[in-house]
């Protein structure tokens, strides 16, 4: 590192170097704002000091039971607040948090908790039917601890050796926890939802989890105490860090089960919330939610999308029904959320679709992540500021996982060229906003010429008929592929094949026109993300039948 | 580290792990808002844009010139444009940039540059007077270059070799910067006042800086495109950080070369100023500004004071002329701020005497300090939380520096039992907020018993004739010392020695009565701190002549 004055006799010490991890803003709101809510489930209430609390017993508890640093603890659980008790308590002990997605099936479960090596699965009664099958006959089974939800009365039945209460009540509050010895140390595993072959584990280590959710209060302008209305799942992404992000600014959590407009909207009037974040779905069920659903709310909320661009009359009915739109752009490899669509005051005066296609760009980076750009996959190089250069969106920063558990090669790939490659492909515009176009997988090469699914896709919902649409390539023994649109159309509306297909005519290039349309439901993911891969097997068969 | 499978292949690589540094702040605002002003200086305006062209071309002028990491390169300048630009442009190139405080001598300023091995030094043509003898004979003269600031047409002539323009003008705004290589390295170098024997020279680090940037957005609650007017010098603690902060948020810096109550209302009216930080004195200019002086603000603005408790009739003046007032604590050592007296709602429904004594209280750790404390100095143990118990303040985390350049003695001290001691004494209230009592040296011993001197002042301060009052321990050849007072009276008003003595005699226990009381102006730094060293010799000439 050379040798200069400032390289003498001014080393790390205690005093001046602490490994960075989100766990200190528990500890730091549950000191300051002891008795403010940090926790509303139903009729229960949680103060931060209560939640620090029952994370200390958790962690004290497990550590009883030998896990410590490095090891795994799987949780199949709602979003719940042992949900968020887990953020907290398992890492306290060094151990690393699982959140297993709970719209898995059993064998995927049994894949995730075999994997990570869980030496203990933490699970609530309603996702019984996938944990039971999934645990039968593992060779090591990991201890088992039921959650018993008080909200939740459906089937399911206690499958474990230990209540989680009761796991708890066993666990000293004032029991001392440490901070990871080095802030590169694993905080969770997150396994992706694997649409080809089996799911990924995505680690995340302390000092990531700890910016994203300096990232997340500041992109996000979240105040001091701010009331946040869960419908994210958590066990995506952490729930993009939300868990962590909340203790930064002693907000309260807001649950909700069951993502249904009436308690949404209820829970928004009640709670005075402020912000939220959902899947292009929620703000469907937030416009689409009739007047006996609607509650009048206090104050304009702050949502936070992603998954997929705002269109231009969702944008609408949002902003009537009191909500500010924020478009976020993530993957699980990213933390969550590590790119935004940054407002810009001036484009409040343009005209309503000139205003959704700014809101359509993915956008630019979170002040913690150090890079953004997107670049020629093969050759690295940065494509132009062009708005119309295809290249791969890449990222670059403290805010991407560590890598993929046990998976040395899918890490290498992913990481080639020193930088983290999404995936994704889009544009860059003039301004340096970044605007995905497509999945690299789904991205539909017709007679050569490249064809985004997302353009087609943004035709189509411009048609006044239409509710979603998505594209996907069908095989042609011409072309090599043509674009096949699946259509949901808004209830009592109507139009035919033809007339979507004419009015795409006006909009896109001839070689670009959908050549099918297949009407019905698409088939989405439990955060709203719709399946294109089962599309894809849909219009393949379309295709030989054809 | 052990061999968990989180230890294996999820290395650091480039793609997930970069340097923390604040010049990626400046990197994203100029990328992100290019058109938005970033810097009002008189008529001048300043995009992002153009302040990172400046600040590109300053690092590629500073490069040609030999600078590179661990360099020195010393300024000594007003809050102008340039330093703002001097606080990217010098760390762009590795180097370290050294802000002298104007206000001290030129001996004091020979002294900094000799110790921090200064190869430039940038200076203002206002400080001529000082920086002309400072180099004067130098062994190492460091390379000269003036400032000619237009909106100074006072005394001073240039010094230098060359002109800050020109040297500009040469540069390359497109020339490649690098991050540090080891976010570890240094940044800055602040010379403490140094009140008793040499300035220390108290190294920052871009880790440290980046983190307290994040910190002031989270803690002021500064939302995106805040307007922050300067009052606080720039060369004090780089301004709490709030050079590299604005950037995080796209801010507006309002600049004023000097602080004049007329100036401060004209600038915040026109610009719709929306936080400011500022020491005491500001406070008394801002209320005790004359009508005709005052103008009406577009809206309410958020003043971030320290340095010494808001008395209760300051924060009713200052809500009533329309600021809110923070009080934040820290030292030249944590980077400036970096505790926070987090305000409870509840507090709101206080009287005013107990609203203000809720406000006195320094608070609570920043969520970027990772530890606050108020410990016994000989057996490190922590002092019970019952507001009564005198102990050390403490601090330890990521935003304590690096140590003192070249002193390894002084940091050894410093940092010794793994806290940095402020060398504050306070006590901790049973809700876990910190009390500054006094500095360690502050502390009147009278008969044994320690008397705290902010007590008698705050008595001294309730006096409705004082503006303000300084009290220092006076030798006593029967009591060891006794408490003597120097208090300013507010123009206008009288009041006797014996009148404040008897005020204070129903207010502190009567071994705590001053016994000397003395009028005139209180001597203060340049960022408004009463200069007690002063006093303190000049009680000890009054207690021999006595």
């Amino acid at each position: 590192m050379g040798d200069t004055i400032y390289d003498r006799d001014l080393d790390r010490v205690a005093a001046n170097y602490q490994p960075l991890s989100p766990l200190l803003y528990l500890d730091r709101a549950a000191r300051v704002f002891p008795e403010h809510v940090a926790v509303i489930h139903g009729g229960l209430r949680r103060t931060y000091a209560d939640l620090y609390d029952r994370a200390r017993r958790l962690a004290s508890s497990l550590k009883a039971r030998g896990i410590a640093r490095g090891d795994t603890v799987a949780v199949l659980l709602a979003n719940t607040p042992e949900m968020v008790e887990c953020h907290y308590g398992v890492p306290m002990t060094g151990a690393v948090l699982n959140t297993l997605n709970t719209r898995l099936d059993a064998a995927a479960i049994r894949f995730c908790l075999e994997h990570g090596e869980a030496k203990i699965l933490i699970t609530d009664r309603e996702f019984s039917r996938i944990a039971g099958p999934a645990l039968e006959g593992m060779e090591k089974r990991p201890l088992v601890i039921d959650v018993d939800d008080l909200e939740y009365d459906g089937p399911g039945e206690t499958l474990g050796e230990l209540g989680y209460e009761a796991f708890l009540a066993a666990g000293d509050p004032e029991a001392d926890w440490a901070l990871p010895a080095d802030e590169w140390d694993a905080i969770s595993l997150n396994y992706t939802s694997g649409t080809t072959g089996d799911p990924k584990g995505v680690v995340y280590h302390h000092r990531g989890a700890a910016l994203l959710a300096l990232g997340n209060v500041v992109t996000g302008g979240l105040g001091q105490h701010p009331v946040y209305l869960w419908t994210l799942p958590m066990f995506h992404c952490n729930g993009w860090c939300f868990p962590w992000t909340l203790s930064v600014v002693a907000g309260t959590h807001v649950r909700l089960r069951q993502v249904r407009s009436e308690a949404m909207y209820r829970l928004m009037a009640e709670h005075g919330v402020t912000h939220l974040c959902g899947a292009p779905v929620v703000m469907q069920l937030l416009i689409n939610a009739s007047d006996a659903e609607r509650r009048p709310l206090p104050r304009r909320v702050s949502f936070f999308t992603a998954a997929a661009p705002p269109p231009e009359a969702v944008l609408a009915g949002m902003s009537e029904a009191g909500f500010d739109v924020t478009h976020l752009y993530g993957l699980t490899e990213s933390y969550g959320p590590a790119v935004v669509n940054a407002w810009h005051a001036d484009w409040d005066a343009l005209a309503a679709d000139q205003r959704a296609a700014k809101k359509a760009r993915q956008g630019v980076r979170y002040p913690v992540l150090e890079a953004l750009d997107v670049r020629d996959p093969e050759t690295m190089e940065s494509v132009p500021a062009d708005g119309k250069t295809m290249g791969e969106v890449m990222m670059r920063g403290n805010v991407v996982m560590r890598g993929y558990l046990k998976n040395p090669k899918a890490t290498e790939a992913a990481f080639k060229g020193g930088w983290f490659r999404t995936g994704d492909l889009g544009v860059k515009h003039p301004d340096g906003y970044v605007q995905l176009k497509d999945r690299s997988k789904d991205i539909i090469i017709s007679g050569g010429e490249n064809i985004s699914s997302i353009e087609v896709e943004d035709a189509l919902f411009k048609h006044p008929a239409v509710a979603a649409a998505a594209v996907v390539a069908r095989p042609d023994p011409k072309w090599g592929e043509t674009p096949c649109a699946f259509v949901e159309l808004k209830p009592g509306a109507n139009a035919s094949e033809n007339d979507l297909i004419q009015w795409c005519r006006g909009r896109l290039a001839s070689y670009k026109l959908p050549r099918h349309v297949i009407f019905g439901e698409l088939p989405k993911t439990s955060t709203g993300k719709v399946q294109k891969y089962i599309l894809r097997e849909r219009a393949r068969e379309g295709g030989k039948e054809a």
